[in-house]
């Protein structure tokens, strides 16, 4: 049993996440402001606030409807004060690197949200619960796509006879993307000057809306596929269940790691179940199998084809600056090492999540899907 | 004759540097929110903003008192529509180390303002005069004090067979010199995507008042002494001046780059008049001297002995976290290849500089310079 505090608890991987712990017996204290809500439009048909805290009311949960943010730092140290926390979680950031390339006010939005939430737990967890693991989600997205293998954690830099431990080289591609290198260094720092303790997961594209505490369509997951909320593979997945040409950006060589919803769920168990030492900022890579645009693209069609649904692949000039042709060789042992078995490859995850989707597939706001933000 | 947009004008480069471009006949619009006039008390009595105005209002000048932010870009679009812009200096970030290091919300309003300013001049940038020039301040502290060399502008970083190009690591030492790493990124990705182009300048401890503007009390520039807006050698010389002990922190054995408010203002001219090519993110490293805190302690003691004041030399614990021994060799090329030829010597522009400050001793209050801010 753990003492847990999950920031972010009403989004796509907060949600699912509290009700795994629910079923692992921790004890809860969940946050969430419900800004995505008012953003995005879930295909799947996700209950109120309201109705999802019915559904885990009887357990041990307290819900804070609060935002991470310093005007709220009273109403958080009330919080940290009638609570003891093992491990934090903190998914409570401003997702989607489309919406940050908006305009002034989307970037700056995104990036001082981002930053303050980190600063607000770190501030809290040095002044109330130091030893606690604080768990943060940063995206592989960070490296950008290097020609050289992306390692896990520092590597050795040498320069004219020196040499220095450092942060793998960080080259984000939105002002999304670099929010999230922000949250890398201001954590690094926490760890060295207050001795905190954190993992931050370089995490890739996440799918998928099962796990097994979803048994009912009340405590149902979201599932955003809009061009800015919903990832590649969600837009892909929206598209092939109403039958509309699948769209990969560019010539679709652009190449990503990927990972099911259960099997994210596992590798956050493992890192909960395994806390770094005091001062440590641990830096892992998250996700199971590396494939193309294009793959992914075929992948969805072959899938929706078993689901008797006919659909075909059109690249689309791409939205974004991005390398298409590129080296993709992220390391991700520390998972591996620590135990975590992938139950899902991409081709069957997939096929999973065409499956859970087709039922609303009435509810697509199929306008949403078309690129028009550019990154230029 | 250059079209000249300062922000942050009223501070203590801007103020100087409007002086510096009016001189030289450039047109100039400065904008400034005197945020500093609300943080931190001069111990030089600067003019009122308003008195600043009259005494430059005769010249080619316009006078926007903003801050920044989003909010306020509607106001800001307008000064882009009705003004051509050939140099955009940013100078109009929240300084100060350990202010930030106070609180969560000093921490939060020091990245966040930091960040959002920096970002409302790209998008600006972008929009109205792409092919400008933006001159940014970082500062050296980005980089802290790696065991070896510190390059300008990007290295080749070797991993694994694999090479890529990337930042010199940034170790920087607390929230505000985290937030002046983050607009590092955010530029060099403005330059990357939007074809902008930056020179971002890595300054050392800048030191001095006097420029050949200066000529008379109205305009004189401000002094900070105090914990939080003085510099290391801004408490040294107002302790000086005192007949206070003069107190490193720590050992004293950590070194840093100096650098001579004429001289500074000499190499921003360089930079100004040299731009660099559309997309080019450049990072120049500006600082003249490097000294040890210890050796400037004596080069201020001196100084004061020949001005008949005295004082003694009395290290104190550290409030800060960092390395107080360590290598210190950064290359600071590019200035001296354009043409940069220092004028001062620590020695000699630290004498100027308690003669200059020595009239106003009696403003000091020297219950401000005590360190009561700690790293940890």
């Amino acid at each position: 049993m753990m003492r847990v505090l999950i920031c972010g608890a009403d989004g796509y991987i907060g949600w699912p996440l509290t009700l795994q712990r629910l079923s692992k017996g921790d004890s809860l204290v969940t946050i969430d402001d419900l800004s995505r809500r008012a953003l995005a439009r879930s295909l799947t048909p996700i209950s109120s606030y309201a109705d999802r805290h019915k559904e885990i009311e009887r357990s041990d949960v307290q819900v804070i409807p609060c935002s991470l943010l310093a005007c709220n730092y009273t109403l958080l140290q009330e919080v940290f004060t009638s609570n003891t926390f093992d491990v934090i979680v903190h998914l409570a950031e401003q997702p989607s690197a489309p919406y940050s390339m908006q305009g002034v006010e989307q970037s700056a939005l995104t990036q001082t949200r981002n930053i303050e939430s980190t600063l607000v737990l770190l501030h809290l967890m040095k002044t109330y619960c130091p030893e606690a693991h604080l768990v943060k989600i940063g995206t592989m997205g960070e490296y950008g796509t290097p020609d050289a293998p992306i390692s896990e954690g520092d590597i050795s830099v040498d320069f004219k006879g020196g040499s220095m431990e450092a942060l793998f080289p960080r080259d984000p591609g939105s002002w999304y993307h670099l929010s999230k290198v922000f949250g890398t260094y201001n954590i690094r720092f926490a760890c060295k000057v207050w001795g905190l303790r954190a993992t931050d997961i370089m995490q890739g594209v996440l799918y998928g809306v099962r796990t097994p505490e979803i048994t009912h369509e009340s405590v149902i997951n979201r599932f955003d596929y809009d061009q800015c909320f919903g990832t590649v593979i969600n837009r892909f997945c929206a598209q092939a269940v109403n039958e509309l040409p699948i769209t990969p950006y560019g010539m679709g060589t652009q190449k990503r790691g990927f990972l099911e919803l259960q099997d994210a769920l596992q590798c956050l168990d493992i890192v909960m179940r395994n806390p770094p030492g005091a001062g440590e900022h641990r830096v892992i890579n998250q996700f199971h199998e590396v494939h193309s645009i294009n793959d992914l693209a075929q992948i969805v069609k072959q899938g929706a084809y078993s689901l008797g649904k006919r659909t075909t692949v059109e690249n689309i000039r791409n939205p974004r600056v991005e390398q298409e042709e590129h080296v993709y060789a992220p390391e991700h042992q520390w998972l591996l090492n620590h135990g975590f078995k992938a139950k899902y490859s991409l081709r069957e995850g997939v096929r999973n999540l065409l499956h859970d989707i087709a039922p609303y597939t009435a509810r697509t706001d199929v306008s949403t899907i078309t690129p028009d933000i550019h990154w230029r």
